[in-house]
């Protein structure tokens, strides 16, 4: 199996020295010294986890130079910072998870006039690459994913499976899409028309700007004209809706089961929580946070917390909140007054 | 790239005269007068855009017949009606971006028993037509979407990436279905017996009327029995859940992360905002018109807007929300009152 | 066509004795009694449908031994349990409805590092199954449906079209995973350095109990480190969003559109319904209910009804709901005794 790591391996990974443990034992996972069994690596990254590291069944523990007691059955692998080189060695796995395999496979369809270099691209099973589409070198296209006609696809995405882009949207670099996420279905707009709803048609594009990442069956759509916008850096979580000629800024964070309609716009740094609701036309600025299921139908200034549908500064809201589970008493209290007052 | 046309050609397809600019030119996108680079075409629809005419940056717009002047580096084509026109042109841009290929894409999977003029229909990569599938001229299934055993769809329809229908569903002509769309997933229904949820089997079906459009992601279940219906012309957003045995009339619309339970039902020429609920066996009546968030739990008369949760006429819910944001200085009041009053 | 049984057919599915009609008739849907046609096959389970039995078109109908007159054109047949013998009726029409076709399609792709039987499996076209992945016996992998690398799937699992299961998810025996359900999609977790969102790698699983049901593009995300747990016997609805580490109890029922953040637990028997949400690292305790669209934030206790966000006892939230719409008759109250009590 490949995903495993013998003890050498680990330590070359890890940057770091064995203290103790045998070399060619191997270990195929990685959980908290609590929770770790003998095939997992853990580590030490705080002297006030030294109990638990005292009782641990892990396999291996990177430990900060110098410990060299522990667990009878536990390897020991001494590093300069546990913390960091534990990182690496989750990354590590990821990566080895799920390998970047170069080449086009056999039962993936990628037009003659598509761009890529297929030494240098992973087309995985099943996978379609339309007429005219780019794809940037270390890219993997997830299997059964569709990258649609004159798409332009950035350097080192990580697109998983049953992805659908659809024609003309660009894509940066090192963008992440995970499976079943939409990037430019149509717009949302009609026209009254002789008692039918005419289709607006949306001929603008998605841009998804560089270290954007779009959570799982998330859609994204297209602009009417010009474009819808995702800013880079921004992290879309799963089943997130975003409508068209939105724009969002850099570097956002947009939780789960979030929907924001047409032309609606976040600035910088904003972090809206999950299952919120953003109206169409309307403004966030930078560093705003809105806490979950808020509901915006006006502008918000930046660098305030908001909650409550509609969004009221936080203070306000719970404050109010606190009030309605209150009403029983001040009813209670109303009663009493208009009886002693006399009847009205 | 054929994602071009020349004035001569724009002037064809706007059916109007060129004033001025060079026949071969040739432009790729449309936009706003205040947006349009030289690349894009524009229009001039109302006197009240004049200004902006006179700045803009277009390469080319479409202007009312009579008008002659405008920037120096801007073709301008005359038409008898500059809105009517941009449309047209905007249809033809929408239309070539992913244009009509007859035929079955060789990865396709079409079982010979399914009912299909290849000449006809438009069968992309890796699309699976299932037995017994009976699909109508002129409709295009999308890359990697499924057309499940006993479907039958109907003419002119376009199917996006990787759409799900599942057997024996029924899909009108001219109808629409955004990526990730599924239809006809199984109810959720269960019997508790002996300490276990038994599935309920679901053997209906769905039915969608001709120009229904689904948006991306959307899941329309199945009924138990009979079917589950969307009525002609209903257009349905992104994210939309709708529940077994649920009929929607004509002509509604239905916006991003809605849901609607089991057997509940709208009339005609409804409109259901975003993030609102439908409970279960609820009516909502023609016309009505439910605000975003509006929670359903009893029925509704038709011809009156919503909101809130559970909805009321949008005036009252209004009302006590501002009520609400005034409890703080009724608790205020209350307690002064209570202190003249004395200690109760 | 094979989805059709005749009179004798009927017979033995319902293991009864024809009363009257003819052998050869046949039927190809079912409905209830007052909703059935002639082609469709009905019960009478319950001596309240009497009239509408004596008023049925159904062209058959299961009736209790004793049972010899209906409608003149109605077949009967007698069964020990109408109810009984019509659900094992309607079970034959689901599954008849999309046929077990064990072997793997040409147009399918199997790593053949894979394990599983081609002839106990069916792999329908355009499937994918990646390296090292486990399929047990009696399975149906979905057309365009993809199976991860390492990934262990038990037998008789029913998986739709479109499905995505990523890398090393383990799911149990006899699940159901409707269509462009994905599991183990990275759960959202991100570190802010420098300005930056740095993705946190997430290496965990999936883990689907037996029994379980998934809903039609919902999402399950896996753990960052061991697993996100979905028990036996749990069943979730469409579009529902489970973040990572989540950990859910034996036969729960999750319905349509609710979400669970990073590491919020549900205990057994819970049943949380639609449009609900319960906030990261929060447990609901055995047999709790909460109604739709509440919104969890703290830890909750079993065997209690909940609703409201922050979710409340049912009757508790019910008061405070009806008061707050009866605020416009309190503030009316309180201006009336502040004017008599003087003006403060």
């Amino acid at each position: 199996m490949a995903f495993a790591l013998t003890l050498s391996e680990l330590a070359r990974l890890a940057d770091g020295d064995i203290v103790r443990g045998g070399l060619d034992s191997s270990y195929t996972g990685m959980a908290a010294l609590d929770a770790a069994t003998p095939g997992d690596i853990s580590f030490l990254g705080n002297e006030k986890y030294k109990a638990q590291f005292l009782a641990t069944f892990a396999g291996a523990v990177l430990v900060p130079r110098g410990v060299s007691q522990g667990p009878d059955t536990t390897a020991l692998i001494a590093v300069d910072n546990p913390s960091l080189a534990f990182a690496a060695v989750v990354r590590h796995f990821a990566a080895a998870a799920r390998p970047f395999v170069p080449g086009i496979h056999p039962s993936a369809t990628v037009d003659p006039s598509a761009k890529l270099d297929p030494e240098k691209v992973s087309v995985r099973p099943g996978a379609v690459v339309m007429a005219g589409a780019v794809v940037g070198d270390g890219t993997d296209i997830g299997p059964n994913s569709v990258i649609g006609e004159d798409v332009v696809v950035g350097r080192d995405c990580l697109i998983y499976a049953n992805v659908s882009i659809r024609e003309r949207c660009v894509v940066g670099d090192r963008v992440i899409l995970q499976p079943g996420a939409v990037i430019g279905s149509d717009g949302y707009g009609y026209e009254f028309v002789n008692g039918r709803h005419l289709k607006i048609d949306q001929v603008g594009i998605v841009e998804l700007g560089d270290d954007v990442e779009i959570g799982a069956n998330s859609t994204i759509d297209r602009a009417r004209f010009g474009k819808t916008v995702i800013g880079e850096g921004t992290k879309i979580d799963n089943l997130v809706q975003i409508g068209h000629n939105v724009v969002i800024g850099k570097h956002c964070l947009v939780i789960a089961q979030t929907g924001m309609a047409g032309s609606s716009r976040l600035g910088n740094y904003v972090t809206v929580a999950a299952q919120s609701g953003v109206a169409g036309h309307v403004m966030v600025d930078d560093k705003a946070i809105l806490g979950s299921r808020t509901g915006v139908t006006t502008n918000l200034k930046g660098g305030v917390t908001y909650l409550g549908n509609p969004a009221q500064p936080f203070m306000d809201e719970q404050k109010q909140k606190a009030l309605v589970r209150r009403l029983p008493k001040m009813l209670e209290d109303l009663k009493a007054l208009k009886k002693r007052g006399g009847g009205f």
